[in-house]
């Protein structure tokens, strides 16, 4: 039997920060660009950036409408870590971005998923948080923490971010 | 010499909030149920996880005595990184993991004990915040940065968080 | 050919909150202290640990000189990620440290450059950020993410911080 090589990227995506998502992206990029595989797994805050910008509340318990109205839907509504300062913190730095030719989150995510970056949404969060796949864009898998510990087991990179 | 097999899994749990805290847990369970070692190093205000409820503040100086009025004592004092609300919003969130029988933190910490996870506490953050053995719950190991990294030296995931 | 020792410890340090460089810088020199060779890429808010303390901001755009104003120039500006109080809190916990002779934030970084730890400095953060080669401290290289991964694929030891 063939040893397995042990070489993917495996992200634990926790944080549904602006600036954290953002340098989580441009590694998997990184990565992927080198041939390896790439796994980001969305868990807690993370499942955020995850979801459909139109995801309806439309269904949903209360509890459940409370955090789809409290939490951001999608990376287009994802905010800084610090510096947010109500918003314009984080327009100012967009705006930067955009001067300096840098790649702003919607643009990342579409190139990852181009690229075949691998998104896992984390079941108990979903199941927490009153998320169904229909919420969530195109393409994700769903698994718990057992599926991601398999991942996790065949990569040599594995960051919480 | 037979290799070492470095396949322990070891965290360095640096924060108190309660959502990255339940996050390391459930990773832990995930890892021992497969068979790894797992270590958890708490460091600065990871150590918060570690206090007994009913640490005593007697017998510690002015400004220990401080650090012990402002850090939450175990893990059924900790906040989420988001959302707290003055206490609302974690309160939710626990009544919400409760109706979806999510196991709460304290099951999770006693559960990955029962599993032989091996708790370090850091020596530094101890004597910069005046914590003695005695304060923390039974079953810990005392170390420092050393002693941490001869466990990560062991492992194939590191995290931190 | 022989195989690549894949036994460096690469850190990205994308915070600049005190505590959390403070760990990183002391996970740094233990592993200097066993023999490894250590990298720490800097990237958005942790470029800030890399400054000068009198960086200049002669010559930089409206924008830069804005976020030159608003982050910390270097190891003695930063603060605690929680109880920083109004300065208070930080300056308190560096009271206790030096009390109990735990070294501190400018102390770590001069002593693990002494043993050879190997500083990145984010090309990307840089531009963004409007910061030139000029306003770090001396003995910085710099690179991107490829620069940054391809360490990291010689490591057997990643942290997010």
């Amino acid at each position: 039997m063939p040893e397995i090589e042990r070489n993917q990227k495996t992200m634990m995506i926790f944080s549904s920060d602006l600036d954290k998502v953002m340098a989580a992206f441009n590694i998997a990029i990184g990565a992927l660009s080198m041939g390896f595989q790439v796994n980001m797994f969305f868990t807690f805050w993370g499942i955020n950036v995850l979801k459909k910008e139109n995801m309806s509340l439309k269904n949903k318990s209360l509890m459940e409408k409370m955090f789809g109205l409290m939490m951001p839907k999608g990376v287009t509504k994802l905010k800084l870590s610090q510096m947010h300062m109500l918003g314009m913190g984080t327009w100012m730095m967009k705006k930067r971005m955009v001067a300096k030719k840098i790649a702003l989150l919607p643009e990342l995510l579409e190139l990852s998923q181009s690229m075949g970056v691998k998104f896992i949404a984390c079941e108990m969060t979903m199941d927490m948080m009153g998320i169904k796949q229909e919420d969530l864009i195109d393409g994700c898998e769903i698994a718990g923490a057992a599926g991601y510990l398999e991942e996790a087991e065949k990569s040599n990179y594995n960051l919480f971010i």
